[in-house]
């Protein structure tokens, strides 16, 4: 623990995300260096109080807990590799998504280098990052975690560790995160076709959002289902999901819409049904879903 | 309007949505006639006070205003066709899903039969009909949602009137609905992901529930950006989404789940990106989903 002064930090990476996740730091008091591997990104944060080091190896050097910022596990290692030599001893905490493997091998990486790891994910917007609300999960050396805690919470109050193993807060970064493109294509797909119609995308938004409320009330349903592995309590079934279906066409012919994307899930529907789900609730595709099924 | 006693209706369909909205309008003191093609539905309704009739038609001629809850428009017409002859003056409002031409025609059928049609949508799920703040929207014939916007409350205190055509209701159920397979989907393919790895899919629905959060918060921004046009100012690219669509081929490497119905999605993201939306916002899907874009 840094004792009773704000621990020392160091954020590597200054995109959007990267900016915020520093700018929260200085927020919270940490004397925060940074680095970004084009220049030019640190001035806001620098008139705050942020220094900006000359290379990635100073910024290493200058904390002992270092937050990355980058896109991908392999960005971070690219960006950290001339830093290999200032690792050692260092808390290195990793924000970015990426997948379950990359994660692992950051870890062993970071290991070899004499750095423990801790992996995490931002699962909210730049503008968000600070909020008591906001959430970040971690996975990896709970020490790090233990020891940082605190500091780690000035990015979002709700902070959670959800175990050892590094890769699994990219695991559930990944599961979690799989609702984003397909529901936001949903969105754009209805914002086209009000628009179509001469209405304003925006008109939808309020409804939008309710019908998000709705869904987040069924994910604790259809959660107890796929771990029960009982889907008979069909509030809405396969069948269902398959009559709504068939609308998608007229959709698509009416509003000059591509609804070409939603074919994967329509087969989806139609095997669940062949399978014997077609009055299970909506939640057996999950069977489906599983290679080999 | 029907002065100081409570209006009485008719619901035609007891499906789990039908009863629901049946025990809404018998909770607030509404003379209720129920009616179901398939017997034996109506019982504990009956035990609440409802009237079942003997047929459509007496259901129909029981109440000036009569409110169905089948499947589709092309059921709901096919249910009332054997009381056409007693909808002359009723006040006909059809809660169901169906394509806005579906609407139309049964907008045209019911005023053939001298009926004034709304037709509306339910937002939410059975359990949530009577609740202050579960929506439902409605668009035609505007007298009848003047003359029963009061009793029309019962079933959910966000009652919208969006205007006069008739289809209008039908099409943003089509454009608002359309989030809600796609992201049940994400979260099946979460599910088992996490399963894969002997976990819960209970674990992971507190993270997807503030997922959703987040994606609501999204809606608005998108929105101005869809109607302006301008996708510039880009929180989340493209490009950045193609970054991320490299990995769920990995997700499906690692948790044996098939990812193959993403493929059209992620088909999206590159011709975005061959567009030259690249660097833009993700909302510039909208212009690729629109056909012959």
């Amino acid at each position: 623990m840094a004792g009773d002064s704000p621990t020392p930090v160091t954020v590597v990476g200054l995109g959007s995300m990267g900016r915020a996740l520093a700018g929260a730091f200085l927020a919270a008091g940490h004397p925060t260096t940074v680095w970004n591997r084009t220049p030019g990104r640190a001035g806001p944060l620098v008139e705050k109080g942020a220094v900006p080091a000359e290379s990635v190896a100073d910024a290493v050097a200058a904390s002992g807990l270092v937050v990355t910022c980058l896109t991908t596990f392999e960005d971070t290692r690219a960006a950290l590799e001339p830093a290999a030599g200032a690792l050692r001893g260092r808390a290195l905490v990793t924000l970015n998504s990426g997948s379950p493997s990359g994660a692992r091998e950051t870890a062993a990486w970071a290991t070899a280098h004499g750095a423990r790891l801790l992996a995490g994910a931002v699962k909210n917007v730049p503008a968000a990052v600070g909020a008591p609300d906001t959430l970040l999960y971690y996975s990896g050396d709970r020490s790090v975690f233990d020891a940082h805690e605190t500091t780690l919470r000035a990015l979002g109050g709700d902070t959670v560790h959800l175990g050892e193993e590094p890769d699994l807060a990219a695991l559930y970064e990944m599961a979690v995160g799989a609702m984003l493109l397909p529901a936001l294509v949903g969105f754009f797909q209805g914002a086209a076709a009000v628009q179509a119609r001469g209405l304003r995308a925006e008109s939808m938004v309020r409804f939008a959002g309710k019908w998000l409320d709705m869904i987040k009330t069924l994910l604790p349903v259809y959660a107890a289902e796929i771990d029960s592995g009982d889907y008979t309590d069909a509030a809405s079934s396969v069948d269902l999901f398959l009559t709504g279906a068939a609308h998608d066409d007229d959709l698509a012919e009416e509003t000059n819409v591509d609804t070409a994307w939603l074919a994967p899930l329509h087969d989806l529907l139609r095997r669940a049904a062949e399978a014997g789900h077609g009055g299970h609730s909506i939640a057996a595709l999950t069977e489906v879903l599983r290679k080999g099924a």
